[in-house]
């Protein structure tokens, strides 16, 4: 067996998104203790940088030691007692993922779907909540990665709040390239990534939650189903420094990375980067609909980050995306589940949101088809 | 904010070990994507590989994108159905967290508990076996990280078997630095960690299970508890190319590291590596019992990687670890649980297993008792 030399690709599928030199140097740092006093003072740093980009003051703010879906996960797990009503609203892959991890904690989904492509409705959030009368959450994604459409969080936040419901947002794809507000927004929990905007590598889930959620967690009647991302022990892992008990080992050169694309963050502005994630998309969607292309959601409900547009008509989408990849090293994302061979998704994420990037791929768009 | 730069430290505490530069620059190569063709036939070699140091054929033999904790919940999660009578061997803090395991997926934990720092008793499993002959799992930690006693998985797989249970074993601080044979010994599932004895970065759970437990977990006739470690799923990710479906993102540049520790191993040859742990543990431990220390566990049950011993009359241990790791660069671990102020334990573990280190170890330890 050889070492394994990667290509080097510009990335603009759904993620990851590629990753700064800066970042990359920093997971290569010497790996120290995870215990390490050194160590316990970046992890407050993460923390205290993450609250920056959720633009938050939860002290339960931390990143979870695997890729995004196990950040939802520790979000159901922890908040979902079995037989709770959760109101799952649906509108792409990953609204379906909750109604999953609902059933799997033993809750009762009630789905409240929209069309892929579509923001999350409103109304008929607000329908299915005067349906039901009991429901203990409502689960929404903010972003939908597979589909590019963004729904209203303040305003699906009150709905639920209005009927006493918790609220978990899925913001694996808006966090640090959207706008994000969770204490202004009251979002209860919430969960990202961090190989989307964050432009870090895959394999971190930052979470955050308010107080309710808390008192929630602290409170269950029966232990969660899961040792692992049960948060009253992790709380006492990621807690202040003396009072830090041993969990798990934290992926220490990881968080090296993550570290690092914070910082870089908290450099450019974490509302200059929502800035700079719509000024390259409407740079970008001015350049796909000079060639013709049409987008998927309807522009007030676009993803900055993340653009669906439809596979021109006669077009071998596969083959498309194989010549980029093989002759530009450029990838872009495939349609997923209901939208697979109908729409293109081209992600313009963190470090990938440049200029440079959205020239090559609208020139080498152009020479393939 | 400011980047992070970790202090350069010897890492002789319990894990994590020293990373090997080769394996640190690999991390920092381009992320590609995780569906990229490049991304799945390092993933292929990342399955070959981890067979060869598992000493295994399964099929299903793979890394889990998150620390060894979670590597331990796939195994319960997938394998406990609500109701087995699980038989959990405990002779120290994960023997602990496997009970909690079996609790939290609905099953009922019959403990069969040794002296911390003492092998697993094949008598007493023998007979708690007799006694619960509706037993459907045996459970036990090979190598104990928090004791340093190793125990004969041959033989407590052969028991389990003879009872018709499935084993689950903990391999965490064994594989690639004690023999460890998962086709020959018969062991149904294993898991273990990316940060040990393969001196990667942590993160990686690297698990393996054969036909039986296959069987197991794909005739459930409940659903897995967990979204991200449900296995049937996972399998479909992780599965030959063609198969490929998307589950998550697995962590890229983490497994780039991944790949090179265990393109060492194979260079190096695992039965090579064992023999390295057990030289340079001799090499320690005449000098620690030269010193007058003594271990906790006696000779044929100790792990080379992980060294536990007694803390010497009226010396104040944690500050000599402080100035050990302050003046020294030099970390050494405290006992964990009831051994807390009783033992240290001075790991020796993959890269970390260099006789440069224990001359270091010794002759600071020397300085500052």
């Amino acid at each position: 067996m050889q070492s394994f030399n990667p290509p080097v690709r510009t990335l603009m599928g759904p993620g990851p998104s590629n990753v700064h030199p800066r970042i990359l140097s920093a997971m290569a740092r010497p790996t120290i203790g995870h215990l390490d006093p050194a160590f316990v003072g970046m992890m407050d740093e993460v923390k205290e940088m993450l609250k920056i980009a959720f633009k938050t003051e939860n002290e339960l703010t931390m990143p979870v030691s695997a890729p995004g879906s196990a950040g939802m996960e520790a979000c159901f797990a922890n908040l979902v007692e079995p037989g709770d009503k959760v109101i799952v609203c649906s509108n792409g892959v990953f609204g379906g993922r909750m109604k999953e991890n609902v059933i799997r904690f033993g809750g009762v989904a009630v789905m409240v779907e929209d069309d892929w492509g579509t923001a999350v409705s409103a109304d008929k959030l607000e329908q299915a909540l005067n349906e039901n009368k009991d429901a203990k959450i409502v689960a929404f994604v903010h972003a939908e990665t597979s589909t590019g459409a963004m729904s209203d969080a303040k305003k699906l936040c009150e709905i639920a709040h209005k009927h006493d419901c918790l609220t978990i947002v899925d913001a694996v794809t808006s966090l640090a390239g959207s706008e994000l507000r969770v204490d202004e927004w009251e979002i209860d929990a919430i969960y990202s990534g961090s190989q989307k905007c964050l432009s870090a590598m895959p394999g971190i889930s930052p979470i955050s939650m308010g107080d309710r959620a808390i008192h929630k967690l602290t409170n269950r009647a029966t232990p969660v189903a899961s040792w692992f991302l049960d948060l009253n022990l992790v709380m006492g892992y990621w807690g202040e420094g003396a009072k830090r008990t041993y969990h798990h080992t934290a992926p220490v050169n990881t968080l090296y990375g993550m570290h690092e694309s914070l910082v870089m963050m908290c450099e450019e502005g974490v509302e200059n980067a929502w800035a700079r994630h719509q000024s390259n998309h409407e740079l970008l969607r001015d350049g796909l609909e000079a060639m013709g292309m049409n987008y998927l959601v309807k522009k007030e409900d676009r993803l900055p980050q993340l653009n669906s547009v439809f596979i021109p008509d006669g077009v071998d989408e596969a083959a498309v995306r194989t010549t980029l990849l093989n002759d530009y090293n450029l990838e872009i994302g495939a349609g997923l589940g209901t939208l697979a061979g109908q729409v293109w998704r081209i992600g313009l994420m963190g470090h990938t949101s440049r200029k440079e990037n959205i020239t090559l791929c609208l020139a080498a768009l152009k020479d393939v088809l």
